[in-house]
């Protein structure tokens, strides 16, 4: 497949949880944790608010030329006091639409989160990616992201 | 050493700047990345106050009977539409003071937190530990997170 060059990025609106839930979904590990119905569960929405209303969290969408969503990501800046109170970016829910994948959408949703960290001062982007996304991690190195980390979780 | 029970978790402070940056060099990486100098460098300053100013990041220090700030820990909580719209808590920065190691205090920090996240109505608590830190991993492994993820990092 050709890569595809003129795909836009734009903060998601209301109108677009939908069809990000539905990529959330569309992933080994998602199907498992989310719910698409018809009408979407309403935290979804609460959700979608609670990042909208936050100043230091971008959830972006890419469109196609069509103005269809075919990937998310979302970027939090978060302030700290290590590395000399540097920020450091928070990349988190990347997710390409399965019939869009491997024309270089996530690359440039990515190269988007860097250079918007970057722009706001951060000195340090990181990221956890599960461990059986193998290709995901082999991804993000390519992009210059070296696996420095343990990432570790507690769910409950 | 015998196990400190009382001590008392509270925000971190403007006052505090000074004591929770010297904890943050007295460690083997962060000794490279962090300047504990007299003045201190302002940007430790402005940090504190983005900190203190977003209300989804809480900043807390632990502090021994006699007043002595002797550990700290920084929780965000990350609003996201995955997982149902659950938000996401995120560790960072815990230390302890080289002269408390071992005695609970980082333990009852990270306990603090995960029950915060929990009351705050995250349903996970995730964090990045250098692969180096073996020994944090094993720390938080004993509090039940799960070495689920890899942690990538790009610093510029």
């Amino acid at each position: 497949m050709a890569a595809i060059s003129s795909i836009t990025i734009r903060h998601a609106r209301r109108d677009d949880v939908g069809v990000i839930v539905a990529m959330l979904v569309d992933d080994p590990l998602g199907s498992a944790r989310e719910r698409l119905e018809d009408p979407l569960p309403p935290s979804y929405f609460r959700a979608f608010e609670r990042v909208d209303r936050d100043q230091n969290i971008q959830l972006v969408v890419a469109e196609d030329n069509d103005g269809a969503v075919i990937g998310c990501l979302q970027l939090c800046i978060l302030p700290g006091l290590s590395s000399q109170g540097a920020s450091r970016g928070l990349i988190e829910d990347v997710r390409v639409a399965s019939h869009c994948r491997s024309r270089g959408i996530g690359e440039r949703l990515v190269r988007w989160a860097v250079a918007e960290a970057r722009e706001k001062g951060c000195k340090l982007v990181e990221l956890l990616t599960h461990s059986t996304r193998v290709d995901a991690q082999r991804f993000y190195e390519r992009l210059g992201f070296a696996r420095s980390h343990v990432g570790m979780s507690l769910r409950f």
